[in-house]
């Protein structure tokens, strides 16, 4: 028994979606697939395994440790991809280095990521998103963000809200205060952690004069709407952060051409889990779930590591996630209809068949017994397993 | 250079879906899923890799050789899944063991094997496919093959056969001569592996009255039309292959109920890749492809190693084989409609993300420009990315 046991569990961290939870993951997938289209995002599919070299180019060093590897059959280390930008820059760099740019691509995938899992969090997840490579504007800032809008629209929620940042602002302002590599990154670790408290002591250990300690103090701190960027210009005191804040603004102007700034706040403060990111950065975030539903940002250096120099911006919008969300929120789900069960007394099987086929193909979804019944149990059975309607053949 | 070089490859037997490739997968999964629901199937999707003691419950005892193994947090091993008819019997037999049977379940993922690699055979693959677990009728069987002929006929594909056999059949056949299991183990291995020469050696070494090797050598011949089925029964001198035949007659006396007569056929030498089959087995082919697009069968024991009794039947068809059988027989694959490319001169910009914006609510694709350009350089970019119609807002 104790082995019986054993043999029916799964791994850590991941997870089986029983026929509801399945039927709505598709659903929803779908409908993401579908908007990604009709904005003209080419879908691709990428393998599930890529050689680490290539999951590792340009991003964090403590990213290894997070990966499932395992061996090829030449003795090569490979992972299960932990995302799916990174995939696709080595596809834009490599087999679509020769379509028209700018390239607008679209994936819907698993990623794996060992984790210390919680609801919402696990280490098989699905995503869905974009990767526009080839335009620096931030009019295509301003498409993939309107694009994570309307995905969340259309999936079937309403409340959210798009937190923005910009890491060129915090590196600007960092710079301006002349601080090491080493310093910025153990406070932007801090900030991506959200960690005010070891921000603070980092900061009050710093060798500076007060004011510039209270301007740093203020960066995780620094969120709310159009006033709050005015007045964040009187912190950026260099080129770098004042071009940073000129993104936004700019970013925000066309976003309002899509009447999408009712879901977006700006917040300065925000530094994304991936280095790759040389620009704006978003979060997308609703009541009631700790983390993100989707996120993303500007990345013009990660294709330079494969070799071919060019901007990108992009978004994962999380499946999982979203499917908490809307049973969190008690919002509607995407439903999967059950249409007939059609049973038959011994003797009418090949009616029955006939029937079955003559009924999908009139559109409705159709379960047919796989054996005779009586009356009785074809009604326990239709009301067992869910369906609208019993079609009994006497 | 060299190093360039490497970071842009994948690993042995992957592939990446370039843009009109994905989009043909997305449109053939999403046809397979929508039949599958319409039949009663509800989706399931489990993890990609499981502990590997319960993918290889049941099967053959060289499966492990071609798994993608790895280690979990926990130093368990486990696997990248091979196939979805044990993951999804795990299921049944835990988290579903109280749903009402018959269990109708679907799905549609991507496996992994390690594989000498050709056209149409990947170490990562895709497959929609059901498992109809808690019947032993023919009904059933007979349900699961019809559905795989509507699969099929549903992605378009016109010219194919399934060639259906029955495994009790061979080991009726096998007993009533008293072969020794080591001895039916290696003439089934050469009857999976199309050797009629390892096969006719292996009989020809036997110490058996003439008759009886001839009727063992004939094994493998066995293909035909219903005459050659009733022919059968003269070499079946038991019950056991008898019943065999007879399950396998009314089996075909269902599929005509179903009108899909015309694209079955027996091949009573059928022996499939996976050792846990117990009764009915078939395969699909279509000419040019020298591989199964699809298969499936019987498996009455596959539960019970996982600690609950339960019949069952299923089959699982191949993507990227359907694929290539549609692209072969220059068949209509499903297509991305690119309706507009909409551009703008500069100062435009908040017109061209209403006027796109309004296009997509009336169904149609846009692709918007992310940047002002002239009106030559917008055709031409409309013409380069293939859309139908080019909106220029000067």
């Amino acid at each position: 028994m104790e082995n019986q046991k054993f043999a029916l569990e799964i791994p850590y961290g991941t997870r089986d979606f029983l026929p509801v939870e399945a039927a709505e993951k598709r659903a929803i997938e779908a409908e993401l697939a579908a908007l990604f289209a009709e904005w003209g995002y080419d879908e691709v599919v990428t393998p599930t395994i890529e050689y680490l070299e290539n999951l590792t180019l340009g991003t964090d060093r403590d990213l290894e440790q997070h990966l499932f590897k395992l061996f090829d059959k030449d003795n090569r280390t490979v992972a299960l991809r932990h995302e799916m930008t990174t995939p696709i820059a080595r596809l834009a760099a490599s087999r679509l280095r020769d379509y028209p740019q700018p390239l607008k691509l679209s994936y819907i995938s698993s990623a794996f990521r060992y984790e210390q899992t919680q609801a919402g969090r696990q280490c098989e997840f699905h995503q869905g998103g974009v990767e526009l490579m080839g335009s620096a504007t931030a009019f295509a800032d301003a498409e993939v963000i309107a694009l994570a809008i309307q995905g969340l629209l259309r999936v079937g929620l309403k409340d959210f809200t798009i937190c923005l940042g910009q890491v060129e602002f915090v590196t600007g302002i960092m710079n301006q205060f002349q601080l090491p590599g080493s310093v910025q990154e153990k406070l932007k670790a801090a900030m991506e952690k959200h960690n005010l408290v070891a921000f603070g002591k980092i900061v009050a250990g710093l060798d500076l004069p007060q004011k510039a300690k209270d301007t740093l103090n203020q960066l995780p701190l620094l969120n709310g709407g159009e006033e709050m960027l005015q007045k964040s210009y009187a912190l950026a005191l260099n080129e770098q952060s004042r071009r940073a804040l000129d993104n936004l603004a700019a970013i925000y102007r066309l976003l309002k051409s899509y009447g999408a700034e009712q879901y977006v706040r700006f917040d300065l403060g925000i530094i994304r889990d991936f280095s790759y990111y040389t620009g704006m950065v978003f979060e997308a975030y609703t009541p009631g779930l700790g983390f993100p539903l989707a996120g993303g940002g500007r990345y013009d250096h990660l294709l330079s590591e494969f070799g071919t120099a060019c901007p990108a911006t992009g978004f994962a919008i999380g499946i999982e996630r979203i499917l908490l969300a809307l049973t969190r929120q008690g919002l509607e789900k995407p439903d999967q209809p059950k249409d007939v069960y059609l049973s038959y007394a011994a003797g009418q099987e090949a009616e029955a068949i006939q029937r079955a086929q003559q009924l999908r193909g009139e559109g409705k979804v159709v379960e047919l017994a796989l054996a005779a019944q009586s009356q009785e149990e074809a009604a326990a059975m239709q009301a067992a397993k869910g369906y609208d309607e019993l079609v009994y053949l006497g």
